[in-house]
């Protein structure tokens, strides 16, 4: 019998919400809950936690780029929903030795990342801690509530494309694992960048449909939306645009990119692609397209010159949980 | 030379932060940062971190206290600026052996409390732990904007009030200490109550200033009113009303009582008084005045029969920092 876990406590906690009335606020399930707050606008709010020893190693990583991490990874969440980030509040629990020169640098590593994307500090707590540093980000963010790009949105015909090649950061992580920390893949992988400029202007697209951040690996963040959206979807193996260092696997199932994958009206790809590369000097990548489901089975298959393998075949995505730092 | 602490921190982070752009928000200082959403309505926000073995115990408490105890800490802030809370976002660190029955009864509390004040969970994140738990909410609440109390509001002249009897959780968390657990007490430590209607109410009388909600004990809750407002307080030791059980000590510096503590126009504060005790069959208690500061000295006075001592001869406030469970 499999454990009882993560999921099926994420799972169980939405079955226990579900009755209860939304005071406004769209369901769990996205990136962001979203409010529409009046005037066509929107406000989208996510939350994220980082856990000492399980998402990252003090002796791996700077608080500089802990703290850089902290924040890109939540805003990674608003610019997948196609919204600006805003504000984001900030609790820290810190052993006592933490205060000083390592909470200073960490504030500096957020200060920057915060900086970088207009993004205040409005709020948050510190608490002591009798035993690591644990760490919970809540970002806001604001769009137009017609540029807000849902999961479920996904359209039969749709291509699917993602804002950048995939993998470093499954990379990097092995390299800072065996003590290269200044690799190229390893520096990604502990201070990721997330595509907030990039979200924002997919959302004022309505050719775009669905989109998500690749914080858990395509095979994951692309399985949520074919289920909310009720579809399938078809992988080009050979399209999948890999990182340089980084194998098939890495990009396929390795976690933590941030890069977005969402899907296209396929009368618009071709220009939208030439719009991006116009706007950001950088490629869009076709990776594959939605289709009609099985019956109810909605998976992702994986195209090569060999047939088609379904995900149901054993791929899964990268999960924090459980990850022996 | 004293160490560098929690306090340092956070006023080393608002430092940090004051020269980016508000986005709309108004600043850090209150119980929750407001964000005015036009058509006169205002979202509130406030985030708190809950970490084993310094705000709870694991072996004192149940999960279902826990749960029940993290929802209202956070929803006793949004109470506070007069606001109505509507949705929470929680995060979770768990250690492997927390998930299934704990983490499930841990819900049930938060569930409870969620319901008896109609507030959504919309979001969060569960992550794994390598010690122990760590629990992060986020509460938002709601407000006409004209009802948003600050701390910064209190006026000269003004009455001080608390909305209940003080003391009983510190004297409960002793019981706690003591493995007395059942005590009422202790009870009320392990599940407090926030003043969510009450703050609601509060906020909607003009004649109410400036509000916060006793978490640290009035002595420190006090202090961020009259520094805010450019004020002292005078509070009359015979009028504080002490909870059955506990010291006067106990009400002026224990922490976690969650009544609310506000300033009232003096010409209002009788038929203010009358008007909460017809709507909730309970008494508001005035325990001093707002007076002109003595230069920039912006101080607490316990007025007795022996004259006034002020705060800086030594009395402070709870502090969740350093608490040795």
């Amino acid at each position: 019998m499999r454990e009882y876990g993560e999921f099926d406590f994420i799972e169980s906690v939405c079955e226990m919400f579900r009755s209860m009335p939304s005071n406004g606020f769209e369901g769990i399930g996205d990136d962001c809950a979203v409010l529409p707050i009046g005037g066509d606008e929107a406000l989208v709010f996510t939350s994220d936690m980082l856990n000492e020893g399980v998402h990252f190693l003090t002796d791996k990583s700077t608080p500089f780029q802990i703290g850089y991490k902290s924040l890109m990874v939540n805003i990674s969440d608003v610019a997948a929903m196609g919204a600006k980030p805003v504000a984001t509040m900030l609790s820290l629990a810190l052993p006592n030795e933490r205060f000083g020169e390592w909470s200073e640098e960490f504030m500096s590593g957020y200060k920057k990342a915060s900086k970088r994307y207009g993004v205040k500090l409005i709020g948050g707590d510190t608490v002591g801690s009798k035993t690591g540093v644990c760490i919970s980000v809540t970002a806001i963010g604001r769009a137009p509530m017609a540029n807000i790009k849902r999961r479920s949105a996904a359209k039969v015909g749709d291509v699917v494309m993602v804002t950048g090649r995939l993998g470093a950061s499954a990379a990097g992580l092995r390299d800072v694992l065996a003590d290269k920390l200044t690799t190229r893949n390893a520096k990604f992988h502990l201070m990721p960048e997330a595509r907030v400029k990039e979200g924002v202007w997919l959302g004022e697209r309505e050719c775009v449909h669905a989109m998500a951040d690749i914080s858990d690996g395509i095979a994951s963040d692309l399985q949520h939306i074919i289920e909310k959206s009720k579809r399938r979807a078809i992988l080009s193996e050979k399209a999948i645009p890999v990182a340089c260092g980084a194998s098939f696997d890495d990009a396929l199932c390795g976690g933590e990119d941030y890069e977005l994958i969402f899907t296209v009206d396929k009368r618009q790809a071709d220009n939208l692609i030439e719009r991006f590369q116009e706007q950001f000097g950088r490629p869009l990548y076709k990776i594959g397209r939605i289709v009609r489901p099985n019956y109810d089975c909605y998976q992702i298959g994986l195209e090569s010159d060999e047939g088609v393998i379904y995900s149901s075949a054993g791929w899964g995505g990268f999960s924090h949980f459980g990850w022996e730092g």
